[in-house]
């Protein structure tokens, strides 16, 4: 079996705000995830204030948190990192949905319905759209092209207490709402799913400047697979932040108190280096997993 | 210092369903949490199916979850255990409520909203009523005191997708909805707040039968406390089963498949035994915990 | 031209409810209407009370409301009535849609979302499913075979709060639910409808004892049509009682103080006497109005 | 008795709108209402397209509905009318809740939830805070009085599709999102309240320029009284455009096709001019009415 070709990612976050004169805290998910396919070859952060930070892993979902507590003024956030992802491949047509008994413990959270994700209500909907065809990642594809199909990307049509429910209805959204809408139709049919964070290599410079991105991953076989439903990410170059529930979990960053804050600042490239086994992300049939 | 009283609990929880043709798959957190201050003395579970099953414990909330494959048929279950519960007990006027950036990381998650407790829309509504008060155990059970006056408790107004914002709204429900409610507030004052089942001695019986009880914890000093927002139960004679964001983690039963479910049966007595040092769960003025 | 076929209908309607202590207002809405296509051939009311009473008819929507103040204790209200339906006859594919700029004034508001039909909210949605047939009766009659087909008649799933979005979503509900969606969806594409009310010769027994009815009426060429997204009456046999907005216009029954209620007993038969030229409710393929 | 002083408003509403290459069809309710106690004493209409339009008036609600179908490109519209209100004064002492028996059959409607006033789920909501109260004028300032407490009046909060229930759970929102959750508050303990839309003179200019202003009118005695529940009008200075359930059935323009509007510029002034017996809009004790 021939090594996996290696993406290497360099990316840098920019971020600001003016903090209120009580000051504010803050809790961040800006580091890349250090996941069994996700190696972070180097990392760097700078913040504005000389405030004491802590950075904690959780030991389960291998999201990495900041949190401080910032004084009046501004505050600046630069993190920069090189990420190598060399992912496991899996075959589509080998991955199986996998039987409630045989789930691992930590995975069965993400059969449940969640703040954004009421599967609970969308499950006469989804066995009738989806109950009847053949299980395992092709059903999962199934899902994801009809939410592509069903809802309009259309920016500033949705805030941030749109649900699962409401995109269904209202047809239309951006990323993190097509993630909700995808994860709670695939727990309705009692397929584990998880919202992702990542920055997106390649974003269609249609839908706006690079900003994060929001995704979805898939239990199945023995591992967590990567989908795309707003179809805009080449999903090859998406470095993973967090994963959680919904959005509620990841959160990019948490804030506890009167805070401005301005659009954030992403860049992303792709090392372009043949030579020393790196590739560029680009559309495969494969599915992609960074555990 | 003398230690603390012991509860002794003697329970029995007898569970009926019939499974449809295609069997089901059952997922239960039927069995008593082995926490730090309640400790199983004896159990024993019967099935009425031989099917292999599986006991697994999560290593964060150490809810004990039980699956199985059941047949057609009728499926009987039988979980009988004796507990003894030694609370830790806190003094109300110590319990301080933890900054943001000292909160162990695994408490940080039930900060957020759920899929039951959607704080994040009652943020505006909770500063208003519970911002202005002292920070503590007294601004919690203020909360508490709060939804125990708003909401009248009413059988069979609520479902299963009645949520926090809900029965702010329609102001009644049962032990599980006032659970949600309270949870979503405290959140929103970033307070973390996690929903917990037992079982419930003690209840009131004009409320009906003995059934499966719902309360809260909320995150005080160094550890969860118990809160009983319904007032309908005596919280020291709660022997906990499991813990989690809402309803949709800690399900006593989620089923996969067709099946009929009659009531559960439930039997819990405490035993009366002073010399031995059991004492018969009551009210107390003190802060208790069972981790 | 023939003249149309006439269905004559028996009805009688039994209500029984238990007065609190303080009395109780009552509207109902049991008369028949008086419209052009339906005569009420004679009627008959029997209250158990002897109080004062009101009959009031909007001249608008023709409906006949009764209201009066109940006493504590029994009130037992019989409503008879031998109703003529001469149905006006449309031929499906000659029936147009009605632009905007040429609706009668008192159409307009069926436009508009109202509480259980909020069509503002599944424009895109209707758009999507139905933006592209060709307009007129084909069109309406595509909506109502679409909620046919997506929702399923549960008794019991849904309740007095339960919305045509809430509907779309959980895919169940009962003859209620039916028409707030198909109204909802023909108001999203800008086609007046309105909800009516009436009883229900030849129900399906399967369905359970003869009930009320709730259907659809929508405004196409110069007239209101019947349409019977549930699809459980023979809509040549329902005697119309009321139409409005949606329910909450045309409950059969609003109620102001503590009041016990049993559930309505209803009988309709037909009178089955071609020597007379009355003729038994059937399915046809003609558009049905009572305008 | 003295005659009522008139205030004298002269008013000039400029809509700017462009229209799709598909043209779109227009509904407006811009013109001053015809009511017993407000006097079109002059008013003028132009148009930038050539094309047919047509003016209906609700024989009901009194409000006058512009319809035409415009053509591609851009469509203005200027609306100038000089308004005398003679406003009926009533004393807030005198004027009693009408028992639902009494009330006008017209008046009925509007003690039913719609749209945007879920009364139906705030009913044990707001006979616990009002139920209580005397009842008459007194209890429905303190309605009034209590979401003006409750809401803080917050731009970009809130959008088209927000609801009472919303705004209350929210606790933010605009004139519209006030009135609605007064309305439903109202309705919900059976007084008749209804939406009423009109130009403001003396609006707050820290919420910005001047727009067209919703309202509330709740029948008392024996008609409709003005309350302002966002506080930010002089109410005697408001003239009446619309009548309606909510917003549903007053928006300003309901527009049916691809158009994009600038945002309406309204001038209103009032006439000082004591000579003539013209006074300037100001605040007073008295319950004010137009009908």
């Amino acid at each position: 079996m021939t090594p996996s070709p290696i993406v290497r990612i360099r990316l840098q976050v920019d971020l600001d705000y003016q903090v209120g004169e009580h000051g504010a805290d803050f809790i961040w998910n800006i580091h890349a995830a250090h996941a069994p396919c996700q190696t972070v070859v180097s990392e760097n952060l700078t913040l504005s204030q000389s405030v004491p930070s802590r950075l904690d892993v959780d030991p389960v979902s291998r999201n990495r948190y900041l949190r401080l507590h910032a004084l009046p003024g501004e505050l600046k956030l630069r993190y920069a990192a090189t990420v190598d992802l060399a992912h496991h491949r899996g075959d589509p047509g080998q991955l199986a949905e996998v039987p409630v008994q045989h789930l691992p413990l930590h995975v069965l959270g993400y059969l449940y319905p969640s703040r954004y994700c009421q599967s609970d209500r969308l499950v006469q909907f989804a066995i009738k759209e989806f109950g009847g065809l053949w299980q395992g990642y092709s059903r999962v594809q199934a899902i994801q092209q009809w939410v592509q199909r069903q809802v309009s990307f259309v920016s500033n049509t949705s805030n941030s207490s749109t649900s699962a429910v409401d995109t269904l209805i209202e047809q239309r959204g951006v990323c993190r709402d097509f993630a909700h809408l995808m994860i709670a139709l695939c727990r309705a049919v009692n397929i584990p799913a998880r919202f992702a964070t990542g920055t997106d290599y390649g974003a269609d410079p249609a839908l706006g400047p690079p900003d994060f991105h929001a995704y979805v991953e898939v239990y199945l076989g023995d591992r967590w697979y990567i989908f795309d439903p707003s179809g805009t990410a080449i999903p090859m170059g998406l470095v993973r932040l967090g994963t959680g529930r919904d959005a509620a979990d990841v959160a990019i960053a948490t804030i506890f108190g009167a805070v401005q804050s301005s659009p954030p600042v992403i860049h992303a490239e792709a090392v372009d280096d043949a030579a020393h086994g790196f590739v560029v992300p680009h559309h495969c049939r494969e599915a992609l997993s960074t555990d």
